[in-house]
């Protein structure tokens, strides 16, 4: 424990997915490093791999147990793979959260759903103000994202000035918030230089420099003049800045504008509050929208990821509060689809075609990425002009390609991958543990671990299907014929019988024949009449499903 | 039944997705109309809405009870969207089967795993040569694609001349097979003029026109004369012309070329044996790469849409009949992510990005597609000048926009999508009538109706897990507790105990206080017993899970 003291970076998420950022940085001896978090979000579930997950969170069991070290907790935004799971988890850390305060907005109210103390969330000033946490001092570096009051971090540190931009791009004119200022970053850079950038790796494979958010506003004035029945526009409802621009587009073409969807009129409530919105256009409630001439309303509706609860799906399937596309409507997403949503959003593009609808979709004239691009991250190295660069949020191809790219720059770089402990004392970066560093399903009202088999279950039934076996013994005999039920399994199989009753037959000749001794040992009872199950299922279905078997003895 | 003869269209697979295609023509009187059918393709499952289904086929139980009538099936080319369900469906039919030889290669191989007679299969002749059937005449018209011998067919009816386009592209260096010969279609058009376009649409939103499979072989050399250690490529194993072009790039950077997985051989397999690969290089078998230097090495490998058993995941995963990927190696997708897959795709990026290998994917420079483009169909309405356009393959939004194309250039044109029967006879094409078009599903062995049920069960599995109750009842009074078992839901509830010991213990409160009037009534008391148990769950684990009760009742 006499060992030297070190500064230390462990991602607990984010680091090998895009999704559930939780990084942890330290300084001190050698398990004995105080602590700050930087983020807790989440990611969110598929039916690929986990069917009937409701989110997706980091495992924070090392932090758990380690948490009379932690200091603080920094959130950069409000995005929920950056705050989504502060109000779960922050009960087993229980250290102050510090956030700017449209983000403080959305943590506290995380804190209040998940019945937590909405006190432990502190507003917080950005640079120069300064916050100490133990051996560190925090700075909130204000950015330009795709939300409001996005942050990177200045971390002051025995071993040096870190910055963790969080998500970022340079936007000069980001319509609402806080413009890319290159004389601040500057600033940061020039009090002694940076010694360690952790950056952003999202859009490390877009080649042309990013674009300003503004530069879509007079695209999106032409075609919402240009249409002639109403106009109904989706993007993510966090993207208050893009809200702003449809929303004045809407208005430049003389439209009312109506907001539809909780989370869009709670992030224009959140941004109305935290004074950010001075110049958001009047918009008018859902009940007086219904009267109004189609040609003189736009729409600005939730959903642009084709989520099926969203206000855009509940119009694709007919009527919403009350509104209803019709032919001759505009669609706009004025969105990028995530991968893997794909499907969903191809789903809605159809069933507004089938209404005449026309719709505008993945088109770069009315959306803009709110992450840096690949020169933007080469500007920003060049900029802060660090001794070190750790990549983060990204797929393991983004953080490869962005280390590669650093090292290209001539900076020392490595891929650290969530459970990595990566020392960033000296000036080269190197792995010296692993924690475990899984992923944890909130799963109804409970958390499960990722590995406990839970959800492998599920997927199993979903793939072969469900045979369950009820059978009754009395004295080490068979009473009556074994009960078959099957579930998720074609009702009839080759033989034109009834599947259920083809396996009773089965398993009841078994029986019958079966020794004394196996009918007296429940475990290999079980394990016989399984087998037998799955392999008549085989025959039967040309499928092995999955089977209980429920052995009853009567005394 | 004595009304007008009539030419009838009715799609019952392929209008309305991109897949599954099956295309029905007809001419006769109402309801007597001798018929004809064009290819009888599969779609593939996914775990959103089809887990555990193996494959998806148009329901052909219309034209199964119109058998009599089906005068010929023509496929216009292998792939599985166009020939696919001819092995499992032609039984129900009995049509003779017409195609080019490669098709017909293909065709013969699925009746053959399917147990059903390959002489049914009758190879066929390009234009100008002509197959009769029924009413029909019918030609084999050359076409590029992305698999050899591709064909759209000049179908003479007597109501006018149809040309049903099968999938195309406008290329005149095709690399392997048939140019796109202009003249050629000129000819089919001069003969009288076409009366209806049947059109493919799947690239309709792409503004550009369509590229050349050659404009891409430089870059292929180049490319891989630039890589260091071994080059593994994927791409779709039916793209005969691809495959050759990047075994040509490997002999030219001086490497032996290796074809790895069953499809990618049994494809080249085919096309040598139909005499379409004269200038093919010579590969060698997978036991001789083993012992060659990495740099003198290429691998062509099936799987580049991510699936799971190709041996591009195969090598994402370890080895693979002896071979492994190391850092310094280069991966190839010479192909492009079918909507759906990008999960799949980006789970080997990253596996291969873990193994330091450097990856290439979804670049322009080594994948061209297999479609034309808008500006291409525009040129074929021009160049064969139809009357009517009636688009097909193609998602809703894909023929609705087309449709809007051909209305542009002064052409009739609807979307006539799935079970609709469009009457083609005059000038103004109109739906008659809808037949039932649902869709199949290959599940396991047996094949089963998309709406029976037995899918959205496995879907409630995966989303909800199963509770399974069982119960033994002695004259109307429970024997013991009820022994609850679960299968993918959380072992323990809020109350911290086994989540199946709290549900036994609250339906055996239940039961210890049931009316005996309750009890003797099987479907009330299973219907209480899964409301409780579902009701008891939520409170424990926040979700109702499928429930099945099973009483037994002793004598």
């Amino acid at each position: 424990m006499s060992k030297k003291e070190r500064l230390i970076f462990l991602p607990l998420g984010g680091a090998g997915e895009i999704g559930m950022n939780a990084y942890v940085y330290g300084w001190g001896a050698p398990g004995r490093e105080r602590l700050i978090l930087v983020d807790l979000g989440v990611t969110f579930p598929d039916m690929d791999t986990t069917p009937g997950v409701s989110l997706i969170m980091p495992d924070i069991s090392w932090l758990e147990a380690n948490a009379e070290r932690l200091e603080a907790i920094f959130i950069t935004h409000a995005h929920e793979d950056h705050v989504g799971a502060i109000g779960r988890l922050h009960s087993r850390l229980k250290a102050p959260v510090h956030a700017r305060p449209f983000t403080a907005w959305h943590a506290r109210r995380k804190m209040e759903e998940a019945g937590a103390n909405p006190d432990a969330i502190r507003p917080a000033r950005p640079w120069p103000e300064k916050i100490e946490a133990g051996p560190f001092t925090v700075s909130f570096l204000p950015l330009s994202h795709s939300i409001p009051e996005s942050s990177g971090l200045v971390i002051d540190t025995p071993a040096g000035r870190l910055v963790h931009t969080g998500d970022f791009k340079l936007d000069e004119t980001p319509v609402v918030g806080e413009p890319f200022d290159e004389s601040l970053w500057r600033e940061v850079a020039a009090e002694g230089g940076i010694h360690a950038l952790i950056c952003d790796s999202t859009n490390v494979f877009s080649d042309r420099p990013g674009r300003s958010e503004a530069s879509i506003g007079a695209e999106l004035v032409k075609l919402v003049k240009s249409a002639e029945q109403m106009v109904v526009a989706t993007t993510f409802a966090s993207n208050v800045a893009r809200l702003q621009q449809l929303a004045a587009a809407g208005v430049a073409a003389g439209r009312k504008v109506c907001l539809l969807g909780r989370a869009m009129q709670r992030m224009v409530l959140a941004a109305g509050e935290c004074g950010l919105l001075s110049d958001f256009p009047e918009t008018i409630p859902v009940e007086d929208a219904r009267d109004l001439p189609r040609s003189e309303l736009m729409l600005l509706v939730t959903g642009s990821q084709g989520e099926r609860r969203a206000a855009s799906a509940q119009l694709a399937r007919g009527k919403y509060l009350g509104m209803q596309m019709a032919e001759g409507d505009l669609f706009l997403f004025s969105s990028k689809t995530i991968p893997g949503n794909e499907r969903a959003v191809a789903r809605l593009l159809n069933a507004y075609s089938e209404m005449g609808v026309e719709v505008v979709a993945e088109s770069d004239l009315y959306h803009v990425s709110g992450h840096a691009n690949r020169p933007d991250l080469m500007r920003v190295h060049e900029m802060l002009d660090p001794d070190i660069v750790i990549p983060m949020h990204g797929e393991h191809r983004h953080l490869s390609e962005h280390a590669a790219l650093a090292r290209a720059g001539g900076r020392a770089s490595m891929v650290v991958v969530n459970g990595a402990v990566c020392d960033l004392t000296g000036e080269a970066p190197h792995v010296v543990e692993h924690v475990e560093a899984e992923r944890v399903y909130l799963d109804g009202s409970r958390l499960i671990g990722a590995l406990d088999g839970v959800v492998r279950d599920r997927i199993r039934l979903a793939l072969n299907g469900h045979v369950m076996v009820s059978l009754i013994l009395e004295d080490d005999a068979a009473l009556g014929e074994p009960w078959v039920e099957i579930m998720g399994l074609p009702e009839t199989g080759a033989s034109r019988a009834p599947l259920a009753e083809v396996l009773e037959e089965e398993l009841g000749r078994f029986l019958s024949r079966a020794a004394a001794g196996l009918l007296a040992d429940d475990d290999r009872l079980e394990e016989e009449l399984r087998k037998l199950a799955r392999r008549a299922a085989q025959e039967e279905i040309g499928r092995k499903p999955e089977v209980t078997v429920v052995i009853s003895r009567l005394e």
